[in-house]
């Protein structure tokens, strides 16, 4: 351990954040990808696959509750949920402290990312060793949504960037299944990259869900620990609205605590600013 | 020029943010910092004070979109404003951009930062050549608020971190002085720090509006280019709320259009979240 070790993550060749490594816990290399665990100085223990920073213990909150409570709280009375991805944990967990949801299955096709947490990152990967509620399916996404008879009130597409194993949740073949997969009322609700730095895969997300879905929009975070800070998740849906169907009341009956999400956020993280309108307004749906 | 070169920001000793330099255009040390404008690879020109970024042109409308037209849209009809620092020009460019507005006063304390601009960063800075409604004066806003007899419709305080020149602004006695050189609908608007890592000064800048003002409250947005992108703006007024009294037609009438700001955005980003509202809304007054 050097005192001047540092957790890079580069942008291309023109930038890159650095955090302070005193240990590194864990480094593996898996059929996918480089994975590894460090303990940083101020943001707690760190996730990064292929040098990209995944989550930080200090801010995964951020993340996992924009991800989860936004569509489980438009929906009116979800009780299966799908993740496809999210190796961390921080997704299921997120999903099943909501009372009514009776099923969460989570697709992870990597099991070195599920172990490499579990032994180090308990903070979001408790949930893995086991709940009631939960499966836990270590394999390929794709082929879940394409093979599976389920259906599902809810899917979270919490994936990595479309490089290595994540390239094909970004196509329009899964969101024709992912749409199949969904119930009725069904939501989706998928990773949306930079709106600085990832304008054309932004863009290209929202075609594939506006050829596929009756109601499509865009919303928006700060992630401490994304080049930018400046966020977007996708939200598509077979017709729900997350601004006209959301009944604040749901989120104090459910009692649930948040330490980002609040009904205020929920209608006012899909209030983008001009330049993001600019690039994705024209895929908004219904 | 060695294309290894990087202008690099470090918050404290666990993190640093490093842009390409492709080339330093002006380096030097006035009595108060160093400033810097180096060309970037991708963010364009990046302006640096005590190796901590200010602006860079692919960004700089979100700062000053959000410090600007938040007060001038809840304002019903500003006619005067003060700017403290913003000595890129930024600020007053777009106080300026508003028809009804006559007069704007600019105080800032470092010519060097002003003069910088104006050789490499005309984006922002142009307007400082000369406007025939802009009073530029290099000087120190702490007095100016102490000493002048003029009053303002909307003060904004475009200041550094408080440290160097910039700390008086975040005191008592600057903003007792800011409260009565405002008119009686008056709305003062200061830059206000990380709600991750400037914990402490931003509820120390809550508490020192909240005993002076009887409408304090703070907004959010995400800035590219400093330290983990979600950063805020403090909001304090003799009574305007940007809320309750925002009428929307008033951008509509303008006629101006904005790369960042828009009337949605205008309210939502005075939804905070939770841990955010935990540190500062006991200082809500209003």
């Amino acid at each position: 351990m050097s005192t001047e070790n540092w957790a890079t993550e580069r942008t291309e060749d023109f930038m890159e954040v650095r955090y302070r490594n005193d240990k590194t816990l864990f480094t593996g290399k898996s059929e996918f990808q480089k994975v590894e665990v460090v303990q940083t100085r101020w943001h707690g223990k760190m996730l990064l696959n292929d040098d990209l920073v995944m989550l930080t213990e200090k801010d995964e909150f951020v993340y996992h509750d924009m991800i989860s409570h936004i569509p489980l709280f438009t929906h009116p009375n979800p009780k299966t949920v799908l993740v496809i991805g999210g190796g961390d944990g921080g997704s299921a967990r997120e999903a099943l402290r909501h009372e009514g949801v009776e099923k969460v299955v989570m697709v992870e096709i990597d099991k070195m990312v599920v172990d490499a947490c579990i032994e180090h990152i308990p903070q979001t990967s408790e949930v893995l060793l086991g709940h009631p509620k939960l499966e836990l399916i270590i394999g390929d996404g794709v082929k879940y949504v394409n093979e599976t008879k389920l259906k599902f009130d809810v899917i979270i597409v919490d994936s990595t960037d479309p490089i290595g194993p994540a390239q094909p949740l970004f196509g329009p073949d899964f969101y024709k299944d992912v749409y199949s997969c969904l119930s009725d009322n069904g939501i989706v609700v998928s990773q949306g990259e930079s709106p600085w730095y990832n304008v054309p895969i932004q863009e290209s997300m929202m075609e594939v869900l506006s050829s596929q879905f009756p109601f499509v929009r865009m919303y928006q975070f700060g992630n401490l620990t994304y080049p930018g800070g400046a966020w977007c998740f996708t939200f598509a849906s077979k017709g729900l609205s997350p601004l006209k169907d959301f009944d604040k009341s749901r989120v104090a009956e459910s009692g649930l605590k948040f330490k980002y999400y609040t009904p205020e956020l929920h209608s006012a993280c899909f209030a983008l600013p001009q330049f993001l309108l600019d690039s994705v307004e024209k895929f908004f749906k219904g």
